[in-house]
């Protein structure tokens, strides 16, 4: 990297920012006060020294130009809905948020592309491909505010990834500006294009470093007009990877969700949240919520019985409980979405968002839970996740911690990550809040590749300086 | 870009490598004479002066580090089943080897991954892929040849990319070795992984230029049961979407293969390949060869019979045949595999791989044949493809022709290719036989951007110089 510039804040670039895109698009702090800067990682959020809010790419490469030419430090934001801090402001950046970008302005349904601008939000997307015939798979509990750019910058996941891949699957083509102003890509819609490198992958998930992600054609998919559902128990880690292969190989539709709770998960869940209700008596190892979704409601609900009744027959399920109505499987998922009440539930938590081999998932959680039992005995231990993608999530806390044992907790667990050779993240990206243990899951040789490519793109270092990199 | 090293070769730098590698390793011309250097894509080689054949990462890494040192050119060799250049060499440079590279290192039966060498051909992965209960679902013509290494350097495509993707799609991760001799990746298993910049996706299609791929962990799926195909007449190309549409909704297993023939295609083939049979009485407008796989025969083909006859039923299909025995669906395979024969069939003929939005495909199509047949109304002109994909095939040959008519030919379907916003290379690359036609599908500042990121990897431009940009 060609050293990150100084900060140039102050009365020069801002007034050149106002004068090029107006007082409309360029606001100064006096103007915005009140208004949240912060993304939803907790972590420390400075205010930004200028606000802009343009509402075409051509006004976003002019604000990228004249930042380029003055080195000001710019961050780009979405619906704030990420967990690692990587659209917080570290102090003396300008924020750049797209919401005013937020127009769908095509859905070709022969070709099954939505083309939209990178502020609209992801639910905007799921509702107006249903609306139009199709669906669009990614799905994450912050639907509501988190923004189709900002799922593209950090290549979100959540809960159908087994099935229809991460962000970086769901987009043929995306507009992108790069440091220096100059625009790629755009409005293409071929699912095959092999002409020179992939400059869209390698901007999807590098969280604002390299470019300023506009616009992008999203690939929709056909919608599933019949969806299978159960809770099963399960006796062991053999059997549940076994349940999750033979139904990869048997269900006709396949596996559209396959997500794994540990008891320690369940009866926390369960004990604090009366709203819950246990779907199966008896305790068991694992427990799996199984989807199966696809085209023919009579044929797939049939063989989907059927195998979970060959299931119990062999033994790989302890027990087994099918989702006789919408409902039943709205209840099977309150218990997996649950995590969406652990701002109340568990204040002073430390989290962590790990993927391991499919393999490994098993032991590393063992490891993991073993270790901190050892040491916090009376610990909430809460781990469950996607584990047909072996994303592992880990929560962790105890009522009296002092503020040090985030510390500890985060020895543990990136330790035995580490050991495993695991990701450190597997969804939600580095940002800040993993800075430091990015290269328990990255050689150096990778990470100077990453700058050698960060120095080549943004050779000022304006775009979110201090994230993913040290600056 | 910082400027292409003028090659070395001569004395010096071999010497150097036949001493840090050994002669085993590293063989002069006169040690491998009658040796065949080219691709299948009829472009012009070059004699390497010297051939590398390198049994580890570390040797590939020591030859690198050593060709960066002096600037000696290296063009990476796998299979030589491209059909671009990529391959060939175009005088002075090294070529690299990767045929004793080729072994299966693991097979990892609960997390469904393959690690390999990269020079394993891709029938042995299938293959062992299959006797491990498993399929590797990348599968094109050159499988007994091209190697995994070649796949992933080009992002090879072929016939299931409508179900499973490309290449790309089929790699949790690659180890590579950059221009310096520094290597990154290797051997990870997992599904998510947000650490950084996607490393792995720069190098799958980079064609050579970035870095030299050398293991790879392949993703496995789960193996098809039934196999539902049909072949069928349809009367027009409102129709042929609708058909693709459709099929995606309601077939339970969903489609894994859809590839469309126009009358000129199907007209040829059947007329010059004895052995083929037509499938159906009558003429049609298209011919689409629809497989639907999936686990289970008994409701899967109950299913595809019922859909086949509401499309009978509604006049989406002319007529349609379904393959009662595995011996009709490859009869059907026959006729889409016939370009197997085209070095027999039509010496001369001009090629093109390029790709469209689905929407977009029948009027591109359209265009190509309504001018090329204005131009030259004897020429055989076959037009067929991945329609599922987007990605068109087109064939031009005349028996007479000057050789000046290929450049004028080129004019006109990279000129609809252009109008249209498509591809001009879909799924075989761009080496040295698109060079020239690259800027028709990549703007400006693209092509600015991949060359800024070949400069950061390769400041010497010593990996396959000349092929991707014009250097």
């Amino acid at each position: 990297m060609q050293g990150t510039a100084e900060p140039a804040h102050g009365a020069g670039v801002i007034d050149v920012l106002r004068e090029a895109l107006g007082t409309d698009v360029v606001s100064l702090p006096a103007e915005f006060s009140g208004r949240r800067h912060a993304d939803s990682s907790r972590m420390p959020c400075a205010e930004p020294v200028a606000l802009l809010r343009p509402r075409t790419t051509e006004q976003v490469a002019t604000a990228l130009r004249i930042c380029h030419e003055h080195g000001q430090p710019v961050v780009t934001q979405g619906g704030l809905s990420g967990l690692a801090g990587g659209a917080c402001l570290l102090g003396g950046e300008v924020a750049l948020s797209l919401e005013l970008m937020n127009a769908i302005e095509e859905i070709d349904p022969v070709s099954a592309t939505m083309t939209v601008q990178a502020g609209v939000p992801l639910q905007s997307v799921q509702e107006a491909a249903a609306a139009a015939g199709f669906m669009f798979p990614l799905d994450l509990g912050a639907r509501g505010s988190a923004t189709i750019g900002g799922n593209l910058a950090t290549n979100a996941g959540g809960n159908r990834v087994i099935r229809y891949g991460m962000m970086r699957e769901q987009a043929l083509d995306i507009e992108a500006v790069l440091a220096d102003g100059s625009v790629i890509g755009g409005r293409r819609k071929m699912i095959k294009n092999n002409t020179g490198y992939d400059l869209r992958n390698l901007l999807i998930g590098s969280e604002g470093t390299l470019g300023v992600i506009t616009r992008a054609v999203l690939r929709l998919r056909s919608k599933s007009h019949a969806v299978s559902t159960a809770w099963c128990g399960v006796p062991d880690y053999e059997s549940v990877t076994a349940l999750l292969r033979m139904a990869q190989e048997r269900l006709p539709a396949g596996v559209s969700a396959f997500e794994v709770m540990w008891p320690g998960y369940y009866d926390f869940v369960l004990s604090r949240l009366p709203e819950l209700r246990a779907p199966l008596t008896g305790r068991h190892a694992f427990y799996v919520l199984l989807e199966s979704s696809g085209a023919d409601s009579v044929s797939q609900n049939a063989a989907f019985e059927a195998f979970l009744a060959d299931m119990l027959e062999a033994g790989t399920l302890g027990d087994a409980a099918l989702a006789a109505t919408e409902a039943h499987a709205a209840a099977f998922w309150a218990i997996r979405d649950a995590p969406g009440e652990y701002g109340r539930l568990i204040p002073g938590r430390v989290s962590f968002d790990v993927s391991f081999s499919i393999a490994d998932v098993g032991e590393a959680a063992r490891r993991c839970d073993e270790r901190l039992r050892a040491q916090w005995p009376d610990a909430h231990i809460l781990i469950y996740g996607h584990l047909g993608d072996g994303n592992l999530h880990i929560v962790v806390q105890q009522p009296d911690w002092p503020a040090s044992a985030a510390a500890e907790v985060k020895l543990v667990v990136y330790g035995v990550t580490a050991e495993m050779n695991g990701s450190v993240s597997a969804e939600h990206g580095i940002g800040t809040k993993k800075l430091d243990v990015l290269a328990l899951s990255r050689s150096p040789a990778e990470l100077a590749t990453m700058r050698a490519l960060k120095a080549a793109l943004d050779p000022r270092g304006i775009l979110n300086p201090g994230k993913l990199f040290a600056s």
